[in-house]
């Protein structure tokens, strides 16, 4: 029986029309069959937000890649939508890879939560297709998604012959190098950090106040086999993550809690 | 010097007039100071999302709980939003425990990840504060909060006293049960599952088809510790849960991979 070429499925959360997602498609290219499915507008920051209170769309998008037409649709909701919408209606088998990017930006240490290119790649690996979300560390507007897209390719094909373990998908943070200065990939872990909100606070017209979220971003993680640290110094960074949030190492000690009894004193 | 009262903050996702947060309030009633900072709107499974390319705005509610006046803010954003910007512009002082709740629905198993109930919760735990988030899993409309108020009480009395480990946070599952049924507290980890999506498609007036979410919910975990488990047999499930979603794990497996030079044979 002949081997069906490998499906890859390509979404993002910055938007069908956003520079990484051409780039993504460019660097998967010959690797297998493509299928786009990706969010009409810029999704960024939407975390694992999913579309239930209402209906949602998925309109065919002519998309070129550099072997020419790619199967696209632009779908009118978030990035774990398209994933979703996708896998019962717009593929024509089981995907064997699902990759999300290139993000225009890291996703890194906190931000993964918050990251919708992580959030599309964890909703394949719910279902237990291998899957990568790739970022570009690169802050602000503008760069080259060349060193990304070679990284991608590179990550792509290991991931393609090796499968994944059930349930792990991999965060994928590329420097913003090229890619001779790349010094290599570096299996990492999610470093501890946090935002110092500050919002900014204005007034309308009407003098009533409104506040613009804005912080400043706090590493508190010296490690140095951190995803934070890998970018930082050059490295391609590579996160095995999972969406089971249990704290096991908390497990034990909150056993030995007294929970006091439902209808007993504690309950007044 | 006098110990002040507990600051307590209270969010939810299913909005500022849903009658979840008015039982979490009253639950909270005399535990300490009070504040509220919930959505305007309902904001379901909106996961992680937080606002960054639109303003948010906090307007004063006229909240009343068992006791009297509570100070509340209706957000104009998401969970996530809410405690942001609660920490930085509504409380008068750092909360000593962020509570995020009633949900009317369970929050268990692979639905964490899409909760903004847990979300807001989340947000504390980033920043180093205790935190809840409480669902009453009742499924559909209607129902009785006294039960989870209930065990809302006891359990935000034992964090209180007794804090919790930094990052974690606790999720708080209560059975669909009258008090006197409940049979106490287990802690749990999240059971492993998946939704098995199925798009309900239609047509619109102009003949362009729309898809709503809905799918069927498969509980892939047979343990008898998860939170699935506990809620089915009348267990108020209480699953410590974290924001590094590292899967640990895997990190050795990956290390052993070959991930191929950056400049090597492996990128074309």
């Amino acid at each position: 029986m002949k081997k069906e070429r490998p499906l890859i499925l390509i979404s993002n959360d910055d938007g069908i029309e956003a520079p990484g997602i051409l780039s993504l498609v460019a660097a998967m290219d010959g690797l297998g069959d493509i299928v786009v499915a990706a969010p009409l507008h810029e999704q960024s920051a939407v975390g694992h937000a999913i579309t239930m209170r209402d209906p949602v769309r998925a309109r065919p998008w002519p998309f070129r890649g550099p072997s020419g037409h790619v199967t696209a649709y632009a779908v009118s909701g978030t990035p774990a939508d398209c994933v979703k919408l996708a896998m019962d209606k717009l593929v024509p088998r089981q995907p064997d890879l699902v990759v999300s990017g290139i993000n225009h930006g890291p996703n890194t240490a906190v931000n993964v939560i918050y990251s919708g290119t992580v959030s599309a790649a964890t909703e394949a690996a719910i279902l237990g297709i291998p899957a990568i979300a790739f970022s570009y560390c690169k802050w602000g507007s503008g760069g080259d998604f060349e060193a990304s897209g070679r990284m991608a390719r590179s990550v792509a094909k290991r991931v393609l012959e090796g499968g994944l373990q059930p349930g792990i998908l991999l965060n994928v943070n590329i420097p913003d190098l090229p890619l001779a200065d790349i010094k290599g990939c570096m299996i990492t872990r999610q470093a501890r950090s946090k935002w110092e909100e500050s919002f900014a606070e204005r007034m309308d017209p009407f003098d009533r106040p409104y506040y613009w979220l804005s912080g400043k971003f706090v590493n508190l993680d010296s490690g140095e086999n951190t995803d934070l640290w890998a970018v930082d110094n050059g490295w391609v960074s590579i996160t095995p993550i999972q969406h089971d949030l249990t704290a096991y190492s908390a497990l034990e000690g909150l056993e030995n809690w007294k929970w006091g009894d439902p209808a007993g004193e504690n309950n007044t």
